[in-house]
Parts: structure tokens; sequence; C-alpha cells
């Protein structure tokens, strides 16, 4: 591990994702005096708040989650959403200089389209768009698209890294200079620098070209959240940001060096992927203040919501989880799990370390449904950061505030300035896009750039093929 | 027809569309001195420019067409497109009243999704959205997803119904007052009123709710532009505004009255869809100046661009088009056309009728594609619209402009106000939503409004089911 001779610290900055969700992470926030019910995640100028705040924090992004169907459990907290890559393109107009990541479903999504609506989001955003790659766990969702149940877990990454495959050639469908704007030969695009994607594979086949240029960043930011083993076979691949959830620093550095390790074994520099583990910050100005704001919305759970929820993904019966008992000793293994495996293994490993009640175990998924919630603080929170990136368990972090809009106001207002001062987190924004903030490469095109010799009009223009 | 006794006209106003395309619908815009190559669909700021003249002029609505796929002459002219809400999208974030219509597939998208997407810009744009529904004609298009060839137009068009069904269920899927946002129970939203689509059909099964709480206008407004025995059917059940080219009065007054007594038939008033014949704009202070203008558009065409789509159009050799002939005699029937079929006999019945050489008829393509060139002054491109309005040939037009932007400033400039003294256009808008504009209500709900009575959590939160 290289250290900083002076300071003894890892050198270099890290980075920061705002990860927005109406009211908050704590499902209980929309519950507090100060939430408005209306802060919802379908409530536009709410999000627009929200983005300008992470903005003016010099945030590197911002991220919303997604799937494509309702939650059952609509009493339990704001379940609405728009379709996040509306949200982001509205919210391109409201921002000059943040990165935009959301969440869309390689399972539930044609390449063509979803490729297509991705670069046109990095053109309209002058290069800020990210793309948190997912395959969607859960029945529910499958049910909204003519399935009877989800695709098996290792079928949808199969899917998912096809899927990608695809939309890497369509995004370099067109070569930077394919667009000539000849008006006197009266060719307005070079045929011979747009190249049809001509794929032909076991889940897809897509003949054509995109028709969009090739983008600012030529591809989004490609994200990945899934700490399976196909998960991080997927995302040594191809994740250019990993977001993951560690309850240890022991387990964060293990993840680390393994996706470090992985991403090498996959030809790729391990700087090109960014880790970066969810945190949940409930600050206050005394450790007690924090501590007793946690409290505060840890008494708001219904724990009936979250029990039934816990029992779905455990697969037993509610009746099962008795709330002052640990859980039950018979649950199924990890393998048989067909939906959000490593979510599954967190929750059961979680409960077992720490010998957890159900209603403890609820308490704790509460907040930050399995992300590490840090209550103190700004001074504490600093701390706990600059430890994780210090001992190379994270590159930076997916900050997921308990209570929305207030916990971004407080983390951008008081915790980034301590990161700064350490020179741990920038003080300006020092590029135009995504890929720019997290120190990341414009892609090069698969193609290599034509030489353009002497040709004919028709030649050009693709009409004497 | 109903004549004002005072004038002798039709009552009431008309309504007025602009369809937007990079530098204009002239095929040869682009190579104009005044033209900029860069000023394409890809481009974001021309596009909001556009998007704000035509809010100046105070017209109903702006309109982009689309197909999921590169067209294959991407020499001819600007080829590239951004995902068509997308931009829609950023053009609600730009403008403030005018609606914002795209064209979306039935055919290539999935109704879940696109339903969602377009609730999300009902909601960000504030009630401004409208969908044309296509089916998308094309082989190349159909390679782009997976087929070897499209699917037969009375498949698509069965696909088209079934995808407004289950999209109609959709976006009445929650009440308009389902959320409740109690804190003291803590049940955010009223699980009664959140309603499934529970559809299962030939083409769809889509279990769920939205995701979308419903949108200001309820649904967006149903667009529909086939004008074929099957797009008519479709339009009498589902259209709100139908876009059609016609050449001649005649056809246009034919067209009207079968489509209105179609709606009739479908149990619809006649009055809830608007229908909107193209026109091609092109403005000179003089008659002469008019004419100019078009004719040194007409001699920038390049005839071999148009000559190969004419031949694939109508399904023949590009060699058996010699210029300076007419037609063929012996080109298959509409039937046997599984493509675009009412633009296949527009193309043919134009050619036959006005006995046009290729040369001649690639010239009236060129400019308004089959949609009918006005070339003219100020006044009398108005009184060309009165006249089809008077005779109820037209609800109101869809304005193509020849060149952009140059030709929507002009009739925004030069023919509006004339339309406005006339009576025919409104002075000011007068709603804040796409279907006031078009004087359309929003739909009520197909579920009965709840009448809430005694309840518990459980129940209203969807726990207890």
């Amino acid at each position: 591990m290289t250290r900083d001779a002076a300071t003894g610290h890892r050198p270099g900055r890290f980075h920061l994702n705002a990860f927005l969700m109406s009211t908050g992470h704590h499902e209980a926030s929309w519950r507090l005096p100060e939430s408005s019910p209306d802060h919802t995640s379908t409530d536009l100028a709410y999000l627009q708040r929200l983005a300008r705040t992470a903005e003016d924090g010099l945030l590197d992004s911002v991220f919303f989650a997604d799937g494509p169907g309702l939650r059952s459990d609509v009493g339990r907290r704001p379940a609405g959403s728009l379709d996040p890559l509306i949200v982001l393109t509205a919210l391109a107009a409201a921002t000059e200089r943040i990165g935009l990541i959301a969440t869309a479903s390689t399972t539930y999504n044609s390449p063509y389209n979803l490729a297509r609506r991705f670069a046109s989001i990095d053109i309209v955003s002058g290069g800020r768009a990210g793309w948190n790659v997912v395959t969607t766990a859960g029945p529910d969702v499958a049910r909204n698209f003519g399935l009877d149940d989800q695709p098996a877990h290792a079928v949808r990454y199969q899917r998912a890294a096809e899927f990608l495959d695809v939309a890497y050639k369509l995004w370099d469908s067109w070569d930077d200079d394919a667009v000539l704007g000849d008006k006197e030969q009266g060719v307005w695009a070079d045929a011979r620098k747009i190249h049809p994607a001509a794929h032909v594979g076991e889940h897809f086949s897509v003949a054509g070209a995109l028709t969009t240029p090739r983008s600012p960043q030529a591809r989004p930011l490609i994200v990945q959240a899934g700490s399976s083993e196909d998960g991080r076979t997927l995302a040594a691949r191809y994740a250019e940001a990993v977001f993951t959830a560690h309850q240890t620093l022991g387990d964060a550095r293990a993840f680390y060096a393994d996706l470090k390790t992985r991403t090498v074994a996959a030809g790729r520099d391990p700087q090109g992927v960014k880790i970066l583990p969810g945190i949940v910050p409930v600050l206050g100005s005394t450790e007690a203040e924090a501590l007793a704001a946690e409290r505060e919305l840890d008494e708001l759970i219904v724990p009936e919501y979250a029990r039934r929820q816990l029992a779905a993904t455990l697969r037993v019966d509610p009746e099962d989880l008795p709330l002052d008992r640990q859980l039950p000793a018979d649950l199924p293994d990890e393998d048989e799990i067909e939906g959000a495996k490593s979510r599954y293994t967190l929750i059961v490993e979680l409960a077992r370390r720490e010998r957890l009640t159900v209603r403890e175990l609820i308490g704790r998924l509460g907040g930050g449904r399995g992300h590490r919630t840090l209550a103190g603080t700004p001074e504490q929170i600093a701390d706990a950061l600059q430890e994780w990136y210090d001992a190379e368990a994270a590159d930076g972090f997916n900050v997921m505030p308990a209570v929305l809009p207030r916990g971004l106001e407080e983390f951008t207002g008081h915790v980034v300035p301590i990161l700064q001062e350490r020179g741990l987190f920038r003080t300006a924004y020092e590029g135009t896009t995504l890929r720019e903030h997290y120190g990341l490469e414009r892609p090069a095109s698969r193609y290599p750039s034509s030489t353009a010799g002497a040709r004919t009009t028709a030649e050009l223009a693709g009409v004497g093929a």
C-alpha cells in the first residue's frame, strides 16, 4: 500500500456520490415533522433542489435506484418513482457539472433502445450520464413484462454481459468525425465512418448503427452494484464504479482487494474501477445529538412492514419471525436464492454475527437497508471515511442520507469542508464530464479512425454500396 | 355544416402543431447557405430554440417523428436523432406552455416501460405530453430488435391496439387521491386506491400498477398518423389528434368525414379527435419570391438518393425508374404492402393523377414527403388554411416548414397574426395542459373513486391483504 511520506495517508482524493431517494434512506424519514409527504421521487422541483445541493457540494454524481414495478407495501414509505432516465434529463437542465447516474435493467429493456437513451442523455447533459447496470431481481417485476417469474440469476447475468457487449458496439457505431456536412457535394455524413452493430448472439441480434453520434463520454459511466459471484465477474469486466454495502472494515477491504484483483485478471487497469461503499450518515453537532436523531427515526418504523419484507427476502412465513427472537436456524443457502443474492447473505450474516433479534435487525435495515449507518459529528464521519479510504477499503463513498434534504445539506455543509481541508476531496470541479470527475479517460473507439482518401459522392453517402 | 351567421365561416378556432426536423422538411434544406450542418435533431440548444419559437407563436404543440434505427442514406440529409422522449423532457425544461409530442413505437417497446415514461414526462412537463402512436414499418428497424423482418401490418396494428389498452389501464392505476401521507398512522398511500393492471392478452401480460401517480393529463394526448384501413380503425378508437397527408381538398374532406364517422361508430365524440393535415409552407413577401425559394430548394436535391428511396418504397429496381419517365404501370397493390401502406398509395396516386415523371415526383416528395407544399405570401397561406378549415377538411394543421428555423419564424411571425386577426387562432394560451390547448377533457379514471370508510392501518397499507 503506497503512503504519503509526510502525512502517512494514502495519496490522492476520493469520490462522493449522493444516492437520492424521496425523503431519505431511512424508511421512516417521511414521518418526521420536517418531512413533506410530497417530497417523493416524483416531485421534480424537489429532486432538482437535491441535485443542486449535491452540485454545490462538488460531489462527483447523484444516483437514482430503480425497478420497473411498484412496491406492494405502498403504505410503508413514499413509493412512487418516475422513469429515472427522464429524471436524469430533467436534472441535466437544472445543473451544470454534476454527474447523473440512473439504474436501468438489462433484463427488461432492449439494448438498442436503452443504448440510444443513454447516448441521448450523455449528449443533452454534455457528458454527464452514468448507467447503473442491474439485472432486476424478483418475480413481481417479471410479471410486468409477460413472464411468470424472473429468469434465473445466472441467465440474467449472462444476458447483462451480452447486453453490454451490444451497447458498447452501438456506442462506437459513429466515428467521431462521421459527420461531414459537405453542402457542396451534398453529403451530410460519411457512410464509411458509421458502423452497424452486426451483433448476433445468444440473447440479442442487433443489426444496425445507433441513431446518435458518438457522445461526449463515448459511453456513459458504467456502474455496477451486485456483489454476488456473478455480480463481481460482471463488474470486473465492465464496471467503472461499483456501489457496494459493507458493515465492517474487514469485509470492505476483502471486497475491495478481490474486485481489484478480478479487474486486473480481466485485463483492465485496477484504477479504472472506483469502489464506493454505501454509508448512511446521521449527523449531529454532538455524538449524543446524532444518536438521538437515529433513535427518533428508528422509533418511527412500523415493524409490520419490515417484518413482511424480511420474511419475503428470507423465504419464510412472517409468523416464523417473532420480533424479539433471533432468525430461525434453518434458512436457505445463497445458492438457492435467484433474487438479490449478495443482499440476502449480507442480511443473514449481519443478524448472525451480532446475534440480533428480528426487531433489532429491522432497525438496522430500516436505516440503511444493509449499508453502514454512521451516526456522529461531522468530524467523526470524516474520520470514518478517511479510515476506510486509507485502509484501501474504498475509493470513495456512496452517500445515502437517512433524511433528505437535511442530511445532504449537512453532509455537504459540514463533512465536505473537513474532507477538503484534509486534502481528501476536490475544492472545485476540474473536469466537465462524469468520467473526468472520476478520473477516467474517454474510451477509444473499437474502429480505427478511417483515413479518407479519394472518394465519390456515392461511396461517401452509402448509395453506391 | 354549421356556419357563423355573420361571417359565413365555420365557427371556432383551429389548432397548429409544429413538426420539427433538423434543418427543415425539405430534404435539401441543409444545403442552403443559411443552414448549419450542426442544426440536427441531436443539437439540443437548436431544438430548444425551435420549441421557444413555436411557443412564442402560441402553437398548440411541437412534434418529433421517430424510428429506432438509422436511415441508410446518411449522406442525403441530417440523419442523427436523439431518443425523442429524452428530447421532450429536455424541452419541457426550456418551455412553459407548449405541448410536447413524440413518436414511439408499439412494436419495439414494452407497454410497462413506455407507459411509465410518458406518465413521467407528463408529470415533469406539468401535463404537456403527447404520444404519436406508430407501429414502425420496415425490416431494417426489425433487425435492431432480434427479428428477421417486420411483423405483418395487421399484426402490428393488433399489437398497437392491445398496447394502448394496457397503457390505459396502467395510466389509471393510481386514483388521484391514492397518496395519504398519513404520518400519524404511518401510511403513505392507500393500497385500495392503487390498481394493478392485471392484463392478460394476446400480445402482453402486465400484472402490476405503474410506479407513477396519475399524471396531470391522466394520460398523454394520443396522436395517430397512419391513414390505412388499420390506421383509421386504430385512430377512431384511440386517437385524440391525427396527423395526415393530403394533396387535394377533396381527398382531405373525404378523409375527415370518414374518420369522424368512424369515431362516432366507435362510441366517441367526433370533437374528441382533431384532424390535422400536414402543410409545408414556403413563404415569400411575394408569390414569385416564394416560388423562387421553392425552386432553389428543389434544385439542391441530389436525385440519386431520392430515386433509390422511391424504388425501395415501390418495391422496384432503381434502374426501372428513369428520371424523365412516368412510373411503371405494373406496381403492387396496397394490399401487398406490409410497410407504410397509406404513404405508398399517396405517392402512386399523386404520380398517376398529375402524370409526373420520376424527377418531378422526387421534387414533390423532396419538399413535403407527400404532404401539401404551400408556396406563397402569408396572406395566401392563411387563405389556404382557412379554406380547408371552413370546408371541414381540417381541425387544424401540422406545420412542416421546408426550412428551419426560418420557416417556423416566418410562419409564427407572419401567418399566425393573420389567423389571429381573422379570429381563427388563439391570441393567448388559455389552458396549461396539451389537452386544454386542443380543447379536450382530462379523462376520468376507469375506477370509481373509492369512498374511504373505516379502515385499519394494515388494510390501507396493503400489508394485511
